[in-house]
């Protein structure tokens, strides 16, 4: 199915703002790349940058979250899942030649002090991935708050890993922190007895 | 003793640049807002604003080094210096109403894919913070490639719990995952009997 003229604009948006960040990336570029009629980016965003950027980071957040939903519902467990995620995002950012990372990254950094809206954004974002994990990981028998604490962890374990990557212009970082953090899920989830004691 | 024109310039970039991101950032302002003569930039800087960004990377980088390896010697062992580094790191975000983060990462996403000059100066950044992490974990005894892994997770963990509570504008990721951090180091260096056989 063809996306609308809306859907193309934030797409593109959350694609550009992805690889080179907010400030760096004009509206009319953004208008000329997403093959958009003049004057449609106001017609549907009529706050600007701020509102677009906003949508597209909701955007962004969701297809990084149905690709998360969806390999913690096929694979067998979290840990499992963490593995075999970690593997396509290394292979996605490499592919991209570390130009791409994560959809929230560069515009939390840059606009979570400059705009509440797009703030907001970012960190219902995260707050999604986060969630996905937290269930998960809840439905293997992890208690409640412990399930929470470490799917933030998982979370901000993967972004850095994707920032280290893009900095080093090399997946491993990636593969390093995420086989540790699969390890670290493992062990929560079945102690040690010396520790379960 | 007063700063040199150059060092203003490169620490005001750093400021900037960790606050707003590399593009959004221009030398206008940064020559207005370190108080350089105008023209100084270009005499300091021929390469211009990648030259410049390089520069600040290095900077920002060896001052968050410089305050790490300060607390690695200062406090009794790994853990309880990411646990005290942790505890400064946050209240320090707090303080700045979550404007301030980490040196690197904002130049990093932005940056990365466009000057080589300027993802090597991060990259170094982050090498030297690991290696920080790496030896501390060695002089208490971790393997040398378990010790250089575990390091590169405490730097992901500590840059990506960075971008979550700017997102968040909550000092909380910070806290939970750097303690998720601190518990993971004391395991490693002293694993539970049933683990280590």
């Amino acid at each position: 199915m063809a996306l609308s003229v809306r859907e193309r604009i934030v797409d593109k948006t959350m694609r550009l703002f992805s690889r080179r960040g907010y400030a760096a990336v004009g509206l009319n570029e953004i208008v000329e790349k997403s093959k958009a009629p003049k004057g449609s980016l106001y017609h549907y965003f009529p706050g600007g940058k701020e509102e677009l950027a906003a949508a597209a980071m909701e955007h962004g957040a969701g297809i990084f979250l149905d690709t998360l939903a969806e390999t913690l519902a096929s694979e067998g467990g979290t840990a499992k899942a963490i593995r075999h995620f970690a593997g396509r995002l290394a292979g996605w950012m490499e592919g991209s030649r570390f130009r791409d990372g994560s959809p929230l990254t560069a515009v939390t950094v840059e606009m979570a002090g400059e705009a509440e809206a797009v703030r907001r954004a970012c960190a219902d974002g995260y707050a999604a991935w986060e969630a996905a994990f937290a269930v998960a990981l809840e439905g293997e028998g992890l208690g409640g708050e412990r399930a929470r604490d470490l799917a933030t962890w998982i979370v901000a374990s993967m972004d850095g890993a994707t920032v280290l990557a893009r900095a080093k212009a090399d997946a491993a970082p990636i593969r390093v922190v995420m086989t540790q953090v699969a390890e670290a899920v493992e062990t929560a989830l079945n102690p040690p007895r010396s520790r379960a004691r």
